[in-house]
């Protein structure tokens, strides 16, 4: 394609900013004690922020997703990865809204992440780097909004590990944010959510080559080990019905005879997602941040459960109904916490066939759902 | 222990028995074309084969299962596999049938596997030996049946591959047998069934141990790999309720920091489960049994249906409302194709919370289901 004309809805060439939010003499102070600095992230915004500053609307993003949200890089062919919701006239609209979207940190697509260098060694970090909360992320988060001169969002709103994010930071600063849109999400893995990433996890760290997570210094990574994680990740992702429907029982086109490696498109499938997954993720920050995931539990904080008897945020909570990995149940667990504590939720569960990755997707009823949430909350803002 | 003094209702001490069904001069023919020998099978009994020889019912193991389904080994502490539902007095009363339990070809219990010998080499099979499709392991059933001196079950019974097997057989020689037994099994997997396969044969194939199959020769054996298909499988052989209850979010006893090792309850649970499994099982077997599953789909093939339409056979299909692996709409596809082929068929759904794995559990419901069928069907034979 070499030169990308962006087409109307699109926000067109975008290129990812990078900040420094926190020093080695300021190092970002984690929530289970230790610190860390320099802290990098990398982050793009779409839109204009308003005079009023009261437009700005932040993304976070999910386990594998990082700061390309939307547009194009300088001769990409493919946009970033919630560019359906995000542009002008979409439910993301840019001519109204300021969108930001970081890298997460422990991330691996510019943000301070474990295979970042460690200034104490001059080395990458590897399982130094520090153990990540949610918390954390949020502080970052935090430090980024003020580095851009926002001090309130519209909204925060993200998808599975991103609606996790958006929880924490409404529970814990809930004047940061008028409104949290929670998608797809969980306040609290089950034992079966931890289980899948557990076996994902034992997978890298068993992989030969992951050496103690010094891969990167020998010249090395663990692809076999991080490949089998996103396989076996990628099931939960999708409903048993949409992996059906794509695949079924079909075999391989160039396959004829029956034996112990590929055969059927499914097997196919998830072979070439294992693949182009380690071109593109860090086995160390697959670890990282699952591990975020698993111990997230906001609701057994009494203190965030005591602010958010004053809390003036409003909440929107989405679920899709196919979705096995965070399905219905989580969405409702969480919105059973906010009603008992009077907040004001608005529900929704969205008809769906493609299971936990439909947050990611351009489906009718859920994009309707969040442009009407959007633009009353801006009515209201604004009241 | 020491010595085991068996008590009422077990089948007390048993040994397994080893037969040679098939030599190198008259080697089983492979339906896929190949042919395999010697084929030797280990294989257990209990009770006694009555004068009218139609008293026997056959057991047909699930993946990881063994011969040794009854009673205890000379020494031993723990019962076999399905002892629960095999003794005098229980659902399959030794007292009035003949149980007959052999070890699947392609197993690693004593029946000839990829580990065994191959004598055109002189060393183990590893990847020569040839694909199993499920009438393979039929095959190698009738000729155990035959060597025992038996030309007519009462019923072959099965749980998950098991039940299979014993749909492939009474669809290919109904004169077998008077009654199937089909439990917790489907007659074609699905994508998702197939994706789970094909991640954990994955992660044995990639394992540097497995060395192209040729671990053995090696003194080497893929455990890591191994493992890694063991925890991914036991998560979808339990409920997600099951896990919930029984782990929840606990952490450890021993674990009181957050870390990217094992912390949870679930995460050591699996680990031990790993851990056992390597100990008892053969990367190999794993490969080609799961395999077997994958391809089969017998009612794909006309010759089954039409000798279906004459078939005496008399069907029991039992599903559990929480398996998630082959849940009731794998049984359900089952009956609705017997019933269409005008088959007599029971069907049972039973409840249990502990999903795929309950066919191995004495779950009141489901062990009088098969108590009152068996005697039913014993009286049916005998008239």
């Amino acid at each position: 394609m070499g030169h990308q004309v962006p087409e109307a809805g699109s926000v067109g060439i975008v290129t990812t900013a990078t900040a420094t939010l926190f020093s080695v003499e300021n190092p970002l102070r984690m929530s289970n004690g230790g610190s860390l600095g320099p802290v990098e992230v990398a982050y793009e915004t779409y839109g204009q922020l308003n005079e009023a500053r009261d437009n700005a609307i932040f993304i976070c993003h999910a386990l594998t997703g990082d700061a390309h949200a939307a547009g194009f890089h300088e001769g990409a062919t493919r946009p970033g990865w919630w560019d359906n919701l995000i542009g002008p006239g979409k439910p993301l609209d840019t001519d109204r809204y300021f969108v930001i979207c970081p890298n997460l940190i422990g991330g691996c697509q510019g943000s301070t992440g474990p295979s970042s260098i460690n200034p104490a060694t001059g080395k990458a970090y590897g399982l130094d780097f520090p153990v990540l909360l949610m918390r954390d992320l949020v502080a970052v988060h935090r430090a980024l909004i003020r580095h851009l001169g926002v001090t309130r969002l519209l909204a925060a709103m993200g998808g599975s590990l991103g609606g996790m994010q958006v929880l924490q930071w409404a529970l814990d600063y809930p004047e940061d944010l008028a409104n949290a849109i929670v998608i797809a999400a969980s306040s609290r893995l089950t034992a079966q959510n931890i289980a899948f990433s557990a076996v994902a996890r034992r997978a890298i760290m068993t992989d030969p080559e992951f050496s103690e997570g010094e891969y990167a210094a020998n010249g090395a990574n663990p692809e076999t080990g991080l490949s089998i994680a996103r396989m076996m990740a990628h099931i939960t992702y999708l409903s048993e019905d949409a992996l059906t429907e794509k695949f079924g029982r079909q075999a391989q086109p160039a396959v004829d005879e029956q034996g112990l490696g590929i055969h059927f498109a499914v097997e196919s499938y998830l072979d070439h997602q294992g693949k182009a997954f380690v071109e593109r993720f860090d086995a160390l920050s697959y670890l990282y941040l699952t591990r975020v995931m698993d111990y997230f539990d906001p609701f057994a904080d009494p203190d965030a459960l005591s602010r958010l008897a004053e809390s003036p945020v409003r909440w929107l909570v989405v679920s899709f109904d196919t979705d096995w990995r965070f399905g219905t149940e989580h969405s409702r667990r969480i919105v059973r916490r906010l009603e008992h504590a009077g907040q004001p939720v608005s529900f929704r569960e969205i008809t769906s066939p493609w299971g936990h990755d439909s947050f990611l997707l351009e489906i009718d009823d859920y994009h309707a759902t969040l442009r009407s949430y959007l633009q009353r909350a801006q009515l209201e803002v604004r009241s």
